[in-house]
């Protein structure tokens, strides 16, 4: 059977169209298309390689136009969907939530989940602190951003499962840069996974897991395609090139030859992981969108109240 | 009684500097003095405001200059300070030790800690999963930046009462930018304190604090002044026009003019707080002499080993 | 005669209050207040120690609260007084205009010129290479921040000369940090001068004078107090003291106390020049405020139009 | 004829290695390779698509480790290579010497050369004000990065002609980041060139040349391949996958199979340029390791004398 190497569950349905025990759905419009994959049962979950649960993934290509509207759109379609997830989970307007920002902020490509958490409104302190100050229109939202093993010598689990136990949040949302299969994706695709993160996925591969069993709460995981390896674009190459010319006869032979692809790559260049150019800026962007999108979500505040309570 | 507002010991002790439980010991060279300020008892403690335990205080005005020499004699006497430290407190060759990096580092002269902590040598993920470079003469350092309240939403306090609990070390450095009562020690003098940080000490004010009492093992803060408040300027100014009419003839007569003094800039300058114009550079430069300090005195290693360890 | 140590017309003012030559008007409501100083007169220039000219300061106090309608309504003062300033000087709505940032981008209190020069809207080039994208309510403006003596090995008015000379702007805007003579100025006030910059003004000290006669077009010099000298906020004190104790009989009496301060803390505290904790930030706002000021005075564009193209 | 996409002469070379008027040296070890190339001919020059001149290629494949003595010694071979060019051009001990960093420092890929302004010790300034700091090993060089059209609204090429003809120096060096043919020499190869740029090099495409020509006197052009075309990865994985199966029969044939790859990569992946994940670090390096290079090339100092001076 394939190999299907992915963060995103979209993608990787797209591998196994057929599978049983997966429901999906879309919406889209000129802007921003939404697909929601269900994995029903552990039969999906093997044909996918993903837990069970509900993967959402918003794909909005014209955020590479760096327009203020389409950021607007986005941000408000992924508040809709941490909304439908906290529903879901029966998370209530009044319970705690915890914003996890995963990577490292010293690696730009690995960085959104810091940036996220500095403009993450939170809150939780003001209940104790400032009373006065906290609004029957917040909950308290705490924040904050683990480091990677190298530079902490600790497991993000580790850290994240010691602060959760203390704190004792209702939910955690977990924000990380993902490595994509598909080029397209990079930087123009949001997904949000109800099951949270599971180990050996985002980048840095051998993390342990954040999710309902190590936290002991559910974990919403946001992911954004922001990396892509070497070998991935030129299998890419390679499939656009057999499709151009009628593809192969036997779909057997073509996975044999992106094998080989695979191989020669690996061999020849190594195990290169690459961003785009513009990746600072598409790290600084996505960044406020997505805690545009969380602050929304989480509060029942308007965009410039929380401009107002952020500066 | 007259109030000291200083977290440094070696200050507080010229405010009374014929304390009984109070000895103290002062060496000094061109480059550095190191004043070892002993608080033996609890009346010792009453006089200076601060706890029983042993206050080193490195000064050396030279940093100023930023010579490379300078640099590095004072990065060896704060390694010997802090094994001086960690030999007192029975802390073994082997035994783990957690740095922490105090402070906000999106405010340049409250972010030393979380510099200091980029800086480290961490080693405890090597014993677990790069075994392999773990080395005899290293020990398990684990080292993190809790962030401030205001953007976290947790108290540094818990952030690290919890991750303590979970990775037990066997003793907390903790790193943290201060105020200083005097505009001299600005950036030039580095205070250790072997009974960690206590409420209210540091820029942060409400900060729980961080001691043995609180996280079970014992805490070295290592802190250096980096602000000061307006009115201590006047204040300073003041005292050194007394002084320069040859005094006032009453003591009490002087410090009611300090407290005049206090009451006029708080009233017209309000709560300013300041630091120098270069504090950008400033806080690099103590950052690597501090996390050079700390890292020659956790490891056996040499400065050219840690340094290749560290790109 | 007294020497006026401070870099704001408006602050000159107060000490020689009815100097002949030199004319003002204030108007002010509840955010800002406009200071407009004219200086009408050779007489008038000797007196407040300035070129003969025209001086606007814009305070508001209120900045420091980080309200985002304080701060728009500033930046719409302060574009109003740039217009002004273009209108007086004749340069037309099609004119080039070239935003020149001082300051060293490395030390965050001097860094506001180069930060406002990356917010400007930027358009010359558009009119040569992209025609399409020029819009008839625009106007060409180029930016640059040429760096400083220590950093470049050359002066900022050689450069500045070479590159205007070149490029032909009718006027040129130039921005830079200032040192104050008023703790309550910091980081509140914007001054505006239709008379360029001047040796010795601004952080730098020696910098050459960038003005009509040095560049052969008007300068309008933007800049905002957000440093001070230590002796400075001592002076205040002793000043705040003596008032409170009703005064010195003599006036003469006071300027003799007060130079007896600068002595001392010459001698005892050195030449230290000293920022607010939170420069960081409050550079980081207020280089988005003048940008937005520059940028609604030169184009014909609303704001979200400048957001737009700046994205 | 095959159009050769590439910034680097070594590489361009390799597709015409029988090009008559192009002779070639290499001398290596197991740290770097030094390769030199002189196109000594017009028709060498059309042969390799760069001007007449020499070519110096460093490639160091084990800069990736990031070992301080791998980086000491390509220091000093850039160092050795950049007087040979010194000498070649007749630029004596005294001469002054302008370091231009071109690229746009908010983009990290982009960001070399403004970096390497950064770490260049400056010294055309002492000898005007502050002569008793200048020294007899030292020659006047000044430094500065223009930024890029879309930041300034003026090209480059008329900034650093503007400012040259003022300052005058006997040479510019001009520093920039480069597309690479190759993935295998990202961040580990730094070509030097005696031609300059020339219009269309680099990342910025139609920036105007920087050479003899446009600045009145020699410019070295010292550059690093930093991103790479998300086509040229397809390419390489293309032509090697061809050459594990012993390659096509025609050479021709090989050719029209890599236009076709180019073709579809453009129509589905676009025009992206793409950069290894780790940038902010290989850039961080680089940056230093040039500095190092250029600072030992133009004085006669110790490297422990020029960080003294730098710090």
């Amino acid at each position: 059977m394939r190999s299907i190497r992915t963060d995103l569950a979209a993608e990787a349905r797209d591998f196994a169209p057929e599978a049983s025990g997966v429901r999906h759905q879309v919406s889209e419009d000129s802007i921003v298309s939404v697909t929601r994959v269900f994995i029903d049962t552990e039969q999906g979950a093997l044909a996918l390689g993903k837990p069970v649960g509900e993967y959402i993934t918003l794909d909005a290509p014209r955020l590479m136009e760096r327009d203020t509207d389409v950021f607007s759109r986005v941000a408000g379609e992924l508040s809709s969907a941490i909304r439908s997830i906290l529903e879901k989970k029966s998370v209530k307007r009044v319970d705690a939530v915890m914003v996890v920002g995963l990577g490292n902020r010293a690696v730009t490509a690995d960085s959104l989940g810091p940036k996220v958490v500095e403009k993450t409104l939170v809150t939780r302190h003001l209940y104790e602190f400032m009373p006065e100050q906290a609004n029957s229109r917040m909950r308290p939202v705490c924040a904050f951003a683990p480091g990677v093993l190298g530079v902490t010598g600790m497991e993000t689990g580790e850290m994240v499962q010691s602060i959760a136990k203390r704190i004792r949040p209702r939910l955690v949302i977990a924000i990380d840069a993902l490595a994509s299969r598909s080029t397209e994706r990079l930087g123009t695709s949001i997904q949000l996974a109800d099951t949270g993160i599971h180990p050996g996925s985002g980048l840095g591969g051998k993390r342990a897991g954040l999710n309902e069993e190590t936290l002991g709460v559910p974990v919403l995981a946001v992911g954004v395609p922001l990396v892509v390896h070497a070998s991935t674009l030129s299998r890419d190459a390679v499939s656009l090139l057999i499709q151009r010319n009628g593809g192969l006869k036997d779909e057997e032979e073509e996975e044999k030859l992106l094998s080989l692809v695979d191989e020669v790559v690996s061999e020849k260049i190594g195990p290169l992981v690459v961003t785009p150019k513009e990746i600072d800026v598409i790290v600084s962007d996505l960044a406020s969108l997505i805690a545009k999108g969380v602050n929304l979500a989480l509060h029942e505040l308007e965009p410039d109240e929380i401009e107002q309570f952020m500066s």
